[in-house]
């Protein structure tokens, strides 16, 4: 489903096995992040080293098995690991060669987080319409 | 496993069905971003809506059903629904009565992102490890 309001944006990242890519911040007009959600089949490394000139980023493993390196340190990574890199830092991955691995990553301007959470967000007093209680 | 070097950091979630919520900035000392990977029970609601007050959201389902609302607005979303939600956005998430739902949330200062992928990622001509060939 894709739909907008005033205040958000939806869609759906569809078959990203197919896809392999699908990045976010055209599709949903981001504003504070690019995102990417990648699926590398087994055997698949991206093909160069990159760095980043003013970008933090934050890999997120969400299926699968492989391998990252960052300046030369190697390591493995599955389901659940999570890695920020520093803009400078020289990184690649890669899918094992008996697993594909799909991964989110997320690009931010480094040190660009003013306040977050309990310091951000407004909790509001009233409940999300599926917990209102007939009397609300 | 967890590491660290000049220029990284890597960690791991652990059992996100057990734990119910993992938060990243502090684990990771992101600067850009607070991450957290999020695990909803079958028919359980986050209790309240809530707004922002500088940050943009963005929530990446990975996994199961639910439902989510802003402005009041309602709708589905499952695996691959991917949200852009405005400061603003009076917002909502919940699992279906039936499954849970697995998802991403990421927070940044809205409008901070300067420039992204090609314009801040620069390639390297220095392969990784994995992909030189034993005469590089």
């Amino acid at each position: 489903m894709n739909t907008t309001g005033k205040n958000y944006q939806v869609t759906s990242i569809g078959d990203i096995q197919a896809k392999g890519r699908v990045t976010l911040h055209n599709e949903l007009a981001l504003t504070g992040s690019e995102v990417s959600i990648n699926e590398l089949p087994p055997g698949v490394s991206v093909p160069f080293l990159h760095s980043h000139k003013r970008n933090e980023e934050v890999y997120i493993m969400v299926k699968g098995k492989g391998r990252f390196q960052v300046d030369g340190d190697e390591f493995e990574v599955a389901e659940g690991s999570v890695i920020r890199v520093d803009p400078a830092g020289r990184r690649c991955i890669a899918a094992d060669a008996q697993s594909s691995l799909r991964y989110i990553c997320i690009q931010t301007e480094a040190k660009s987080l003013v306040q977050f959470t309990e310091g951000d967000g407004v909790i509001l007093e009233t409940k999300p319409t599926w917990l209102q209680s007939a009397g609300d």
